[in-house]
């Protein structure tokens, strides 16, 4: 396999853009990301989408992309695993360059949510149609389960979800591109409406439009397009059983371990490898049982990490620097992508006010439905 | 590059299956394609599937099948791009396995059609929905402007166009996994009710359920799992403008002939070397218009192939002897996938009555929309 870096990215805000329609959002992150590498073309396109069927009446992304991107004729392939689909599409890029069929991919994160879709039973469809969804359950009450699960088995406590929601609005302060550029307090978590006991509102990652970009290369051939590539040191994908019941353990993620296990045999590296991570907190207590799974924290405790500071900026491991689902916004297809842009950015030196010193090697974990399906992703400053 | 085999395959019927859900679908043909190679699991899948979210509420369809087929843990993409999602998910297992990160990949095609859905209107959504499907144009609208383009520049015949039909109809009916395994004539052809002037209903491929699914492998190790391996000798995919309005000239498929001449170019083959093919016949018209994009036909005089006799079995090359989307049937996310199937067999002398003699190299093709995606393999006897 030949080794692959990122060169360049682009983003658009994320939040109700109702100005902005699907086509418009993915050719300004795309753009972005062409203009920063001084590209006029690219040999291929991987569009990372959850249902642009369902939300805005299209499927078919890739003559849509090449039409309004002015590259008609481009390899262009849409790739979905519900919330995952952006780290998806980013692995498939990788594989397109590793392969030696591609030089220059664009991998491109998409979503269009608040154009009047009826947001909550789109999502549904990323559960198990006919073992969960037909008996009325929705994503909120699917990871109230895993919260209740990992409270009674580990003695995670309410103050330990409301910390990962306060710390990930106070990065996200700091983030121009996010939804929610305020911080939040604790008590005004605890305070906050009921969604599904105990997943108040300040817990929920938000209904969001959003795009993200970023180019892909050989690595041999980084230095045509920056001076400051970002290398893509490992890939991993795994699934998990898609119905919450089938699981030998709710409140444990198997893909994300898989996935974590494989991405770090693939790049000779290990969690304390990582100084800085973006990880998949659609709802507060899933960045609690990722940390976990990830090796970040042990089995059962990692509701102490943002309590304690450790997963701040600062921190030992800061963890969704850019604010997260959380508060960065949760456009479901952009977001594996927008992930990696924070990495880009923080493993280049340019996080500004949410840089972490020295930063190296950083991580990405992006997930689909209650946990089916996780990618992930390790990267290291060249 | 390394090279890649295909080595085993498993295909559903097609048709109007009511006793199967989506699920059930692509576990039989994974299930098929698996046992005939006597391989219990596999190193990641590809899924091929236009619109399960739209179709029947289920997007994520990879923890799905990784749950039914009893590989959990497994690494699977989805990929879309319409009705070309088989040959694109064909394409994505290529490179993964290409690329040297996996060995055994299973390359699937699912669609599950007749369970409700608005089918005119999902398929619409392969469409341009703002600038194509909102003023109310549905496919078998777009392919009969295609059809009048045909006519009126190339002075392309209603019975031109019963030849295409008349023909697959012909094949479809020596397989015994087409949904119409009944001939029909040119006068039945012309006599069937008009659906779009001047497409009639017997110019029309079908609403389907079906899966169809092949293992690959690196050449290398093929002989682990059959004696007679079929290389992929080449993939091109290529797009073009998505809505029909915007292309040069409706009647020639842009992106059939860019991603052909990618094609023919990777394989270092050219038309003249192709002994057999599977291509997109979604309306009658569209075999004509893509035997002169493959370079099958001179350009205008497609039309004349099927009428006289030159791509039916016994043919100079025989087109679509598998009946073709017409007979064979449209579960479309199955399509590219099935097409795949049918040189499989055909290159291992296993296609019984449809068989083409001595037939060493064949080609497939498969088309979203009305041609703003298209995907051609080109595959070897070993």
């Amino acid at each position: 396999m030949r080794e692959v870096a990122i060169v360049s990215a682009g983003m658009t805000p994320f939040g109700e853009l109702w100005r902005y329609s699907l086509r418009d959002l993915f050719v300004e992150a795309s753009l972005g990301a062409l203009r920063q590498a001084k590209a006029d073309t690219v040999d291929a396109v991987y569009v990372g989408n959850m249902s642009g069927g369902q939300f805005v009446g299209q499927e078919h992304l890739g003559p849509l992309l090449a039409d309004h991107l002015g590259i008609r004729g481009v390899p262009i392939t849409r790739v979905e695993s519900a919330c995952a689909s952006g780290g998806v599409a980013l692995r498939s890029a990788f594989l397109d360059v590793a392969s030696g069929m591609s030089d220059l991919v664009l991998a491109v994160g998409v979503e269009k949510m608040n154009d009047g879709g009826d947001v909550t039973n789109v999502l549904a469809t990323a559960a198990d149609q006919e073992n969960e969804v037909y008996h009325g359950i929705t994503f909120p009450g699917l990871y109230a389960m895993i919260a209740r699960a990992h409270m009674t088995q580990h003695g995670t406590t309410l103050e330990d979800l409301a910390a990962v929601s306060v710390k990930n609005h106070r990065h996200g302060a700091l983030n121009p591109k996010a939804q929610f550029r305020q911080e939040v307090t604790p008590e005004q978590v605890m305070a906050s409406s009921l969604v599904a006991d105990p997943l108040r509102l300040l817990h929920c990652s938000p209904v969001s439009d959003g795009a993200a970009a970023v180019l892909l290369c050989p690595l041999a051939r980084a230095q045509e397009f920056t001076d400051r590539p970002v290398e893509i040191r490992a890939s991993g994908l795994a699934t998990s059983s898609m119905a919450l019941a089938e699981r030998r353990d709710p409140a444990f993620l198997d893909a994300v371990s898989l996935s974590a296990s494989r991405a770090y045999h693939m790049a000779g590296l290990g969690p304390a490898d990582i100084d800085v991570a973006e990880v998949h907190d659609c709802f507060s207590i899933a960045e609690i049982c990722v940390l976990e799974a990830l090796c970040f924290a042990e089995q059962g405790r990692g509701g102490e990490a943002a309590r304690t500071g450790e997963t701040a900026l600062g921190g030992r491991l800061p963890v969704n620097t850019s604010g997260g689902l959380k508060s960065k916004g949760h456009p479901v297809g952009a977001t594996g992508i927008a992930q990696v842009i924070e990495i880009f950015e923080q493993l280049r030196g340019e996080a500004g006010e949410r840089q972490v010193k020295d930063a190296a090697v950083g991580l990405t974990q992006n997930m689909g439905g209650s946990g089916g399906s996780s990618v992930v992703h390790i990267f290291e400053r060249v």
